[in-house]
């Protein structure tokens, strides 16, 4: 024998033992249900990606925390770290011919090479739902409202999370208006994305870097201090066209249903640099965690894979903020959905009737958990208490000769007789 | 502007469009319902694993198909090439606490680095199903039940396809009546499995290699010639419990159902050495696609990663072939499924009616598809006939004022009204 192998996943990788599948298709089916209930097509690509298509898009710190590698022909391979790059490949390969606007989602894994501080993983899995090819607010609207669908679905209260929204196009008038000139806004929003992160000093003097003045500088915190929508038209004026878009997709929100979860907040950012208008983020009411789903509209990103320029809107919802928010609010346990049938058999002479059974049950569309051998009651009983199963049957000799077993109700402790 | 990049996958890998993934669903859809519906608890890992763990566990050939990196702090990963070193890891983990016999699934993507012949990929899906800690046949009458039950899920007819069920026991049994020593067997398995891929002739030699005299040669190619279980059992004596195992087998699915797809076929070797038990793998009758699925026995399999020694049944199930022959069989075009509402809009002053009937159709669970801008009637039942909605709601402004809207069924056109 060799030496013993370790049992553990490799470093940041999970494990998802039964229980905790239990959790995780818990969200998988609420993000699944959600999005074709808002009417997108579900679309998906391989995890291995090209690097120099994952470079060409990412942030300057995502593009560190990929894991590339070479395959046996010296190509430069990677796991990709968000699926946005992959999207836009797909729906540039075949732009002449997609019935824009197209809506698609997709559950994808993807992986950053990360510390391992405060348990962070080095992969999750991430909803991603994008409308391509409108530059309506309904797109931003409907993106949103799936969004708050799944979180519904997932069991979360409306007052347990906001969906915090702002806009890259209105900050962008504003800084316009203080007098910073269009191109150092994108060194803007990635300073500002910093905050929280780093000290308002140190924001400071990565924004003099950029060539901002001490007044620019002071007039940038000043419109992060804006905290109304009302107080961000006074600053912009009415007749702002990002304000007018923010107003709609307001309005949109009431008549959908969910207008009580959104708040206006100018500190939304996101971090990487190719949003062009609306952005958001959601959080918990507490802010104990970190976002739970972001995104927003990024009209240049398939002109930048060398695609045709086409509006977009999108967003990520990953997997692991969700779980801690869930357990959080619900408790370590996920309920139990008791469902199908538990059956056992004494000798290996019930045994064919009990598959008989087990095969026109299953027929029927039930679940069934078959015994794999023979017990005594007490033995098949004593373990039915960890069994999932609503109904348990256990056929012993007499029950053949008369022809019927009872079905015992795992919850209610009621019986039923069935007919073999 | 940098140069364009290519927007094809990386070679070998798929990317998924929504129609590809109307296929892909199907088969994934049908593989869970069966799991499901047999019992099989799901559980999942992550796609990248230690090298070390892969090497351990699998045949040299498999070895070199590996994808293997390094990570930055110089771990040795891969991307799995199969699921079973991973089950068989973290089974050996909690060894002493899982409720044994487990049953459990997953649905995993592996990868090989293999030369990109006739179309063949470098990465695919596979449902794995696999009942450990128990030596019941029983076992194998299950996985079986439910690989078939995933089949008549997908709507492939009994009669399109077979299970060629052997055994590796029962082969040993024979070769070692044959004179063979048992050291030999692995080799003699390997050997006999190329069967098809090279010539008789060039299997003989590598059995000479293995030390195999002529005569010992001779009478292995003897057995392959055996074709029903009644000749083997002349070769290998009534009392053989390799035998009994097999005619238990054909018993139980006879019980459950699916006796007629089962066939005995002692070619069926399985090329991996970890096998000790009974084994099989699935055809399409007209034997034009290569194995649909197939697994066995492995007893001996959690041992060989560090674990207790523990009886084990498995099975793999790709999605690219099963796919092939589904294409083969129902057509290139996959049946689409109506389902929900399309809704639309003459102007925006109908949009936030629209929008209230789309929440409220969405909140029952329907499936709705909002148009996302206003158009003219035509337009809209113009561009319906692409849709996979069942029914189409189109507001004008009549329609606000009657407070009610017609719902066209798109299938049999027919109307109906539907007060807002």
């Amino acid at each position: 024998m060799s030496a013993p192998i370790s049992f553990e996943a490799p470093r940041g990788m999970r494990d998802f033992y039964p229980e905790d599948m239990v959790w995780r298709n818990r969200i998988f089916d609420a993000w699944r249900a959600a999005a074709e209930r808002f009417g997108f097509k579900n679309y998906d690509a391989c995890v291995v990606e090209s690097l120099e298509l994952l470079q060409r898009k990412s942030g300057e710190e995502v593009s560190e925390q990929i894991y590339a590698f070479e395959d046996k022909s010296g190509r430069k391979l990677a796991l990709r770290p968000e699926m946005t790059p992959t999207l836009a490949r797909m729906v540039a390969a075949r732009q002449s011919r997609l019935p824009f606007p197209i809506k698609w989602y997709t559950m994808a894994q993807c992986f950053r090479y990360e510390r391992m501080t405060r348990g962070r993983k080095r992969e999750h899995y991430q909803l991603n739902m994008d409308i391509i090819g409108s530059d309506e607010i309904l797109c931003e609207a409907e993106i949103l409202g799936a969004a708050v669908a799944a979180m519904r679905e997932m069991g979360l209260p409306d007052t347990a999370w906001h969906i915090h929204v702002s806009s890259r196009a209105l900050l962008g008038e504003l800084l316009a208006k203080s007098g910073i000139p269009q191109d150092q806004h994108p060194a803007v929003f990635i300073a500002l994305d910093k905050r929280g992160k780093i000290s308002d000093e140190e924001i400071a003097s990565l924004l003099r870097n950029e060539g901002l003045n001490d007044e620019a500088i002071a007039k940038t915190f000043e419109l992060l201090a804006v905290t109304s929508l009302e107080g961000a038209a006074a600053l912009a004026g009415e007749d702002s066209p990002a304000l007018a878009d923010l107003r709609k997709l307001f309005a949109m929100a009431d008549e959908m249903g969910y207008g009580e979860i959104l708040m206006f907040d100018i500190a939304v950012i996101r971090g990487l640099s190719y949003y062009t208008g609306i952005v958001f983020e959601a959080f918990d009411a507490q802010r104990k965690f970190r976002a739970i789903f972001g995104g927003g509209r990024y009209d240049s990103l398939l002109a930048l894979v060398g695609g045709q320029p086409t509006p977009a809107v999108g967003m990520g919802f990953g997997d692991v903020v969700v779980g801690e928010v869930l357990r959080d609010l619900l408790g370590e346990t996920c309920p139990i959905q008791r469902d199908g049938y538990l059956i056992g058999y004494m000798t290996d002479e019930q045994r064919p009737a009990a598959l008989k059974l087990t095969a026109k049950l299953r027929a029927e569309g039930h679940k069934v958990d078959l015994s794999l051998v023979a017990q005594k009651p007490k033995h098949f009983f004593g373990k039915s208490g960890n069994s999932s199963a609503l109904e348990a049957i256990y056929i012993g000799p007499d029950d053949l000769t008369a022809g019927a077993v009872q079905v015992k109700n795992l919850e209610t402790r009621e019986q039923r007789t069935l007919a073999l």
